[in-house]
């Protein structure tokens, strides 16, 4: 007996897009011999409807879809992952033209966005296989720092049952959160026979006799290269979903613009990424030839466009009401704000949607503009902390140098002032990342940091930032989740809440 | 025997403040001889603290307080609704030091932050009144449009039961969400007997005997008396709770400016307030002279930046990448860009806190300026239809001009090009607010639109702006909630899904 294992990108509400591509499936497995196709949860409509399951119109629409697809089960059948109305899930058997609901089997997983049913409870299937048959049912975003603890988390269940498992997963992106697909089979004793890509739409069919035979695979374990290939697929969904053209990059010679610019080059190709070089009285020389070394490695079109014009025009302006006033932040702030207003009329005037560059460790403690370097349509690196963000651009230079070695190795600074550092404000990253992702991905609190051995006075301080900062957070854009704990997605604080050590 | 009703604004997290003013109710209730304290769901935490119920510091020291009242608790009890770590809710019976989760009662209510209990449930109350006593806890926000059905819920709950019902809710506001208080006894024919105070902190004693013989009340039903004092609540809690001194509010010299600004002067005083004045090239006269009667009328002090060396200077500067390109929306948005430079501006360098000025019909067809006129800390009028401002100006007004007449009377207009009127590119608001309403907060979908009678083409242009502003909505501050759908607190809808009629 054949399954066909189906990983397809869905579009979230293009229930006609997603019926085509479930039909094409069921045509090619029907044509292979395959008695059953095997679809990940969400498939008819996409994954994440959130309030859509509140529109009527989606809810008929995603029936109409089922019952084409039904229609199209006459000699095979096909399990899907449905969510209902109310946010029910269910997994639906499509076969002579039918829907029936399976039983969903409990447990572990089934809280997950993973629904699980026993290939026992349907007919064709029972006795299929010796030692039975799970099917689990996925439209689990990708989380960098779960994904091994997924990957145990199914071989141990198909050990545990005793009973062989074919997890299929939604690929692609929806907005902030991207799946990763690699669709598995897992024998009884928990050993990973197949495996369908990361991040790429992919079918295979597995024969259950023969799949018995086949040698054991390696769990290709979490890496920078997923968090790369997650980033990539995220920018290319969003531009394609949205249907989007060009994409465009404010430049400042810094690590994480230059990451960004990379990446919108890799998931759209260099001739639909501008990069703006924005400098100001405070940019050194340096930053200037590292942003125009960049956009020249990548081949990607740049603009100059010095912004002392703007600023010095603001200044101006404010004289009369910020008299007898010393400078400070707001003149630093200025700078960012008029780069924004900057970016923003070449997004408006030539069509190209802004990226922002800003990464999850300036997020946390809110080193960065609102309506300044804060903007943009989608944050690339919102969810990826400094450390990583210079780990990426390793990765992305390892057959080549795109990114400019000046920009790897020079120190972090904004340039709002002169000769200013990151680390004149903040903790280095190194620490600042492993203490934040300790309290907000671990769960650490206040005592267990300092127990963690953190010296209490950074703790404090960190912990205050990441309270203060909360206003900025929830006026930034979609972030690309690819960590267990993302600030736009999974992270809900009150901004008037009075901090709690 | 006696109840007290103890009514508080409690702040969200700050379980020291939270704890004293229930022990201060407790002590007051006792020296007046009451046997119980009745409390509104989450009074010891404060009301809606989202992912802070996954913080360990934040679960040990809600139970830290609750011991704590529970020691002030001899001689006289107290019954409080909690939310636990996981979500769940609970009432506790804080008695002779400890403390007793009751029997909640299952219901409607139950499942819309209103937790009910049998007072028979609790040993010294079993008998203690005719016909049973129903205890309502609630946090539940205040909705204009469904104010009037939770009177109607209530009073009809006491009936079906044949029960009395004392109903008591949070008042204040944490950010976004409002709560009007106004507890409630209602005998067991669904009477109203007792009422306390709207959005205002309130304690009342009621002798469970003398009540029954009191002279029913009316109900108090929705107005716009009540979404002005919910407003003017939400501003002044979120200056207080965040310690915010002063606020900031751009003039244009039109309706949504004028009310935030007359709104925001009687919520922290006309001392606290300061309006800009920020003139361009296609101000008219009576805008800026309307914004300056406003100012003056209010009392509020004002400043007059005009924008027009920053808008030239924009221009300059991006001659060379818009060669050839004709003005369209991008000249249009860099006004109101540079507008939100200077707020911002004024705002690091003063420390003014900006209040967002854009209106919820506004705001459904995204017609606003990201990063421009969207800018703001909290958004006081983002989910109040236009047309309702227009009501809110006419209530402010009802007692003394404040709102000048011709910044009522005149047609709406961004001003940002000569002769600009709203209705260029929006259907008139009577029509718009009551299609987007219908949609949104009725639920009626195309074809029920429709159905009720507006224009087809109307319809598809209408939910095309919606489902196309969802980017924008997404990038806004906190809207203060006062419908049963706003679009800060109560719609998640993902940017990515296609449109579905």
């Amino acid at each position: 007996m054949k399954l066909a294992l189906a990983q397809n990108n869905y579009h979230l509400g293009n229930f006609n897009l997603n019926a085509q591509k479930i039909i094409a499936n069921i045509e090619q497995a029907k044509s292979a011999g395959a008695s059953l196709v095997i679809l990940a949860h969400q498939s008819v409509s996409g994954a994440a409807p959130q309030d859509l399951l509140c529109s009527k119109a989606f809810m008929n629409q995603q029936q109409q879809a089922i019952q084409q697809i039904a229609q199209n089960c006459h000699g095979i059948s096909c399990v899907v992952g449905v969510q209902n109305q109310n946010g029910d899930n269910a997994v639906l058997l499509l076969k002579n033209g039918q829907s029936t609901p399976l039983r969903l089997k409990e447990g572990y997983l089934a809280s997950n966005n993973i629904l699980l049913v026993n290939a026992q409870d349907i007919d064709d299937l029972s006795g299929a296989i010796k030692g039975g048959l799970t099917f689990a049912l996925a439209a689990k975003p990708f989380e960098w720092d779960k994904h091994d603890q997924l990957y145990a988390s199914l071989s141990q269940l198909a050990m545990n049952t005793q009973s062989s498992l074919v997890f299929v997963n939604q690929v692609g992106a929806q907005t902030d959160l991207v799946f990763e697909g690699a669709a598995k089979f897992f024998d009884e004793k928990g050993q990973l026979k197949k495996e369908l890509k990361s991040f790429e739409e992919d079918f295979a069919l597995i024969d259950l006799e023969e799949i018995q035979q086949a040698q054991p695979l390696q769990n290709k374990p979490a890496s920078i290269a997923k968090i790369h290939d997650a980033l990539v697929l995220g920018i290319k969904d969003f531009f394609q979903k949205l249907g989007l053209e060009k994409a465009l990059v404010g430049l400042s010679g810094g690590i994480d613009s230059a990451v960004v610019c990379a990446l919108a080059c890799k998931a759209l190709g260099k001739d639909r990424v501008l990069g703006v070089l924005m400098p100001s009285k405070y940019s050194t020389d340096h930053s200037v030839k590292d942003a125009l070394d960049l956009a020249n490695n990548l081949g990607c079109t740049h603009h100059i466009v010095p912004i002392e014009p703007a600023t010095n025009a603001f200044e101006t302006m404010l004289q009369g009401v910020f008299a007898g006033k010393a400078p400070d932040v707001t003149e630093e702030n200025i700078q960012a704000r008029c780069r924004a207003v900057v970016l923003m009329a070449i997004s408006n005037k030539l069509g190209n949607v802004l990226l922002n560059t800003s990464n999850k460790s300036e997020a946390a403690v809110g080193y960065g503009t609102l309506y300044g370097d804060l903007c943009g349509a989608l944050s690339v690196l919102g969810d990826v902390y400094k450390t990583q963000v210079y780990e990426l651009a390793r990765y992305i230079n390892c057959e080549q140098e795109l990114i400019p070695a000046n920009t790897l190795s020079k120190a972090p600074s904004a340039e709002l002032r002169p000769g200013q550092k990151d680390s004149d404000s903040l903790p280095e990253y190194d620490i600042l990342d492993k203490l934040v992702y300790q309290h907000l991905e671990e769960g650490k609190d206040f005592e267990e940091l300092l127990a963690a051995g953190f010296d209490e006075a950074l703790v404090r301080r960190t912990l205050q930032m990441l309270t203060n900062a909360e206003f900025k957070r929830q006026q930034v854009g979609p972030i690309l989740k690819v960590s267990k704990r993302s600030f736009g997605t999974d992270r809900k604080v009150p901004i008037v809440a009075k901090q709690v050590l």
